[in-house]
């Protein structure tokens, strides 16, 4: 899950970018081609659970969004893909300066990808796996 | 899924009140006890997808919430509750006036709860369901 | 889930009598139609775990077999279903004198259909659930 | 995936060996420890779907056992595990001379371990995966 990942498709960003969900949190489109996808985001103060870690839904909300350009990357420019149905493992709390998803294609076809992403905290030089997700996009036409 | 539940516990308000989470996404905890919890929120301008339907994220984030505080209310006060993991099937998108989620336990064990959440769009009076998820929360001691 | 099911179409039995693993397990499908399907089998010697109950795979089995059953039962009699991906949570160990799975389909569409399951252990008048699924199921065109 | 495997310690062996399921489905153990665990079992003539390909639930029950043995073997020979919940994305018609799936332990824990596990479908020196699989083990005292 090391090697580098292409320069941003176009459309690809442009997608991100409508998402304004994205913006709420903070996050950036780091790198997405190939059948992979990387998306970073800080743990923001408005997106903590009880105890002051970064929220389930914020890990969940980068792992699938990555999962999902993921999938993207490897449809043509014009398809635009939905989660079917994602499932997430959380390992540890969201605790660090930063959080990291990738996203990663298993398997394209041409009715459904099956893909899986990993969250990590991110503090200083340090990585932790917080969360493992895997599961189903479907590509749709654009609405 | 139409039983009336009973007042929210005060230990469970206060646990909710302290996820900034809830806050961000304006969610309201409608009732909790007895192995089930109702929680709504609106689809916020800034929660959205990149058509305008509210981001899966947020579903997730209501359906995990509400499953998680429908498993703690069978722990004793003292306890916390965290999500070991849970899935989600994306039905229809998240388009409506509100959000609101439901969940239930399932069978509730020493070590871990099985819960399942449903998260509905409503416009006007009507409800569509968005969303299904099923998964595992365990008690844990505060920290 | 106790409503009457509808005598099981023919197209969906010769189905079920085609997969040996039915006949391995010794299972019975007892109905189908209407987005339900209800299945039971024995919990033959051949199908324990080390301590004797029965295997995690035999309630998967059942229960996947079901559910893709009851999905199949919405579709046109020339169509099949595949399973794209389910999740089991197992609650109690499969002890009993036969397991019985019901499948229900939650929403039918053109290119998924989402899924639940239910597996008991009956002994007796008396039935334990013993896991629970959720997923998703394809139509395929015959092979 | 493909760092070698140490001998398969006894109480792993032993355990295997208890559980009738194997030997119906011929599996054989090839390896177990240090969080992973290799099986194989052949396709055999009564563990088929309708149109002949290994069933889903064959799959399952090699992939679920191979994770749970993976997980075993970092806990104290005296413990057990029992499998608490796990999603299967299936991905490839099960075709070919045999099955092997390889489970691995994401993270240990003492209350739970998260595992993952892949299916493959060998055919000759070819290998396929036909399924993923993502779930969560908890060890027990033996019964």
């Amino acid at each position: 899950m090391t090697s580098p990942l292409p320069p941003v498709p176009a459309h690809i960003q442009a997608s991100f970018d409508r998402q304004s969900m994205m913006q709420t949190i903070g996050a950036t489109l780091i790198a997405a081609g190939d059948g992979a996808c990387v998306i970073r985001a800080p743990i923001l103060a408005g997106m903590r659970q009880q105890h002051g870690a970064g929220h389930a839904g914020l890990a969940f909300t980068l792992g699938d969004t990555a999962a999902g350009y993921a999938a993207l990357s490897l449809y043509p420019p014009d398809r635009e893909v939905m989660t079917a149905e994602i499932k997430i493992n959380l390992l540890s709390p969201a605790i660090g300066e930063m959080l990291e998803a990738r996203g990663e294609v298993v398997r394209a076809g041409r009715r459904l990808s099956v893909v899986r992403a990993e969250v990590w905290a991110l503090q200083g030089d340090k990585r932790k796996t917080i969360a493992l997700m895997q599961g189903t996009m479907i590509p749709v036409d654009p609405a």
